[in-house]
């Protein structure tokens, strides 16, 4: 008899550890909005290796995302506190040797194993109370239906403050390539090392693969977005200048692995 | 300046009460699984005034419910965490003056606004964990799409004790009315006195009214259903003895007002 | 076979019901804070047949309390989710026929018994995410010691929205009569009709009439309080003017019935 | 302006940090349970570099803690939902180079900043939902006083699967020296590579040093405690064949650095 699992705890069934093995197939509503900030606000969060984008200076995506994920099984569907959780993502345009991407400072779920399966893939998440408004397609006015005029909204809060607010008022269906297709995500996958005064035991830039996406009639309309303060956070910094658009799909993915593709010092 | 309010607390601006006013409007994704127990676990249920079902002895249903739900001024959508709310609902087929009814003896939300807005019309809620599998119309393995071969779940936990797991596996739609179409509910209002050794403050049948009933279409399929042990609730005794059948459907209503019954001793 | 219970749900082995029969024994660890606002923000607040206070017109109490509440059994305690819940109490001084009394217009805790059985005595409860500092005799940093200079902090937050936060700097044990001895609580025992346009069903002013009341050795110091709006709480408006004190404290009390005081419209 | 912090997400102000920098200041209130269990289901949670324990075989304590954790500011004491958390901890006995150790292959808590401060120094931590019976110095049924006779409990349950209970009917007041003070903790550090093909990026054994540690007077009593199963976990396999004894004491310690003590393949 021995243990086993891709991470700790290990243990005889296999079946413990708080991240399965992946592949890791996603599905997710996207509440997203496109907004400007200060350039330098965004600038001092990149990692070694990133700079600035020339052509989208300040230009951000906050993600509210109500999440469905599952392993190769599907067995977490039948368990299905297992599979959900809710997400809070914020994107920001950088760019890697010239090339566009799209780099993640913050990010909040509410979900342990999200949080690990973050933290491995080089997202920095921590936990978050994420609440986004549902669709139904129903003639009720809690419906919500995805139709021109509906309002949908996301809130974030963290440790009992409220952080985040975002509203977008659908207007039309639209062709434009969502926040998730228009540069390659790179993450700063980071362990620290046990003395602070040592260099982290990972330290490293990695590109996202995501394979078999799929992404939804995208609804385009108006949108709102307001940062709150917090004794801990600093997402107030990006507070937006310009709100650009917002948008509301539903997204599936597929991760099998990903790619270092800078080791930094 | 005066305070106001639906109910307390009562507050100046009106809107710190826990329930606010009626009309409320309702949008759900039911999961639902019909089923047989034993007839005399469900007789001893009953409230004076109801008597056991002729037609479906032991015949009952178990709902685990996604809501979403608003007043007129739709505002609880842009805060979505007082809009939404999980429930697991039992009915349990009855009658009232011989004619067939519907009757709740236990449910389970995890919102406070849920609760006592029950309380107020009789359903006797208490606080549960309730997880559902949701759908996405989207090719992932995450997606649980409606379609033929999808198995969805529901799983109630209480006071950090699992209750009850049920599963559905899609197989066609149909036609058939589902449970809430079948017979007027009944409920018991009950306020207790504050002293024990006397009668209710409120003690009441009444029948449930809802407007502007929508259901979407209806999957119909093999269901399981489990029922667990716990030191505190008696929802074991309703174990299923044979299983009918499984639904899954989308369902809008509206309360306005409901009907006083009768009034109990 | 019958069914048995103080409130529903009913069950046939009696104990399902939201809140157990009374006596009901409570100990609990108090953050106090003692402040004025505005006379007419309380006067407001005050039901039919209770006056604002001539004596300490204005003023309020804000408790933070970490409770533990058992019945006789005591089972409860091997339980422990089911016996302990953290309460924000607000409590005002007013006048029934010219006697000097407490009412309590807000009030928040974070379990469902507790938030039904508070319904039931008249206490206006509502969900909320109260956190207070925990004191241990233990000489480290974390330990927070009851001793001169130790700052304890309590914290609400309803529906994600930071209410309320309160700050104890521990200056000397005292003799002073805490919040609750000063003089009896009054509440408003009140259930809704069916339909709004109807009088309430219950609708009451009631003395609490604590028994084996017994406080521990009471720690007075510096005190800050600040209330935060929300969209639905109107807490914001009992903003203290003059902040009076501070007290932390353990304070053990049963109940085993109360008196209704006053039968309103 | 840079960014700045111990762990992820690094931001301006350097304190949005998932975990801030050490040194870490914890007390908490254990209640500790000694058993013995199969002596193979204890061997084969043993990392590399770890051999059975010969004179403790089979040799496990479960504790169920309720922890208060702040940095050198000891700001997190005036938020408290900053520095609270509840955890479940199992240590086994066994052999580093023949000297015995304990080693935790099992750990459950309930907040997300010590799940990551976990992570790092080694301890493979999941969320879990944890309770344990309070005490009070007061004369109260509920106050669970530390006295002969008293009966405290604790409890697990992961993903809304309850996983353990433990119960300790405290005795008598004893020297013994407790479950931390018996041997050196050795924990498995691990980050694993992105590529589930690939060796772990960090894979350790650790040795703890908690420095300033103070455990106040230990009660001693006769326990229980029952494993419980899940669909994922399996701290069943490590179900008592009989129980040693219980403990409930109050446990200070501070963590600066910690040591590598072997580096795994």
């Amino acid at each position: 008899m021995s243990i086993s699992g891709y991470t700790p705890p290990f243990s005889p069934r296999g079946k413990a550890g708080i991240v399965p093995s992946p592949p890791w197939h996603y599905v997710g509503n996207f509440l997203a909005i496109d907004f400007l900030t200060a350039p330098d606000a965004v600038a001092v969060l990149l990692p070694p290796g990133l700079t600035p984008s020339h052509d989208h200076p300040g230009h951000c995506t906050a993600n509210f995302v109500d999440w469905q994920c599952v392993t190769d099984s599907g067995e977490e569907l039948l368990d299905p506190i297992r599979s959900q959780y809710h997400e809070f993502l914020l994107l920001v345009h950088a760019a890697l040797d010239d090339q566009p991407v799209m780099y993640c400072p913050y990010i909040y779920v509410d979900q342990d194993t999200s949080l690990i399966r973050g933290l491995i893939q080089g997202y920095p998440k921590k936990y978050g109370s994420v609440y986004t408004t549902r669709t139904f397609d129903s003639p009720s006015r809690a419906a919500a239906r995805l139709e021109a005029g509906t309002t949908l909204a996301g809130t974030l809060t963290v440790k009992d403050q409220r952080l985040a607010e975002g509203k977008v008022t659908l207007q039309h269906t639209t062709d434009a390539t969502a926040a998730f297709g228009r540069a390659p995500i790179i993450t700063l996958r980071y362990f620290p090392s046990l003395d602070p005064g040592y260099p982290p035991a990972v330290h490293e830039l990695v590109r996202m693969q995501p394979e078999d996406t799929h992404i939804s009639t995208v609804w385009q309309g108006d949108a709102q977005l307001t940062f709150f303060d917090s004794p801990t956070e600093d997402l107030i910094q990006l507070q937006a200048t310009h709100i650009l658009a917002g948008y509301r799909y539903t997204m599936a993915l597929t991760v099998r692995h990903s790619q270092v593709v800078r080791r930094l010092g």
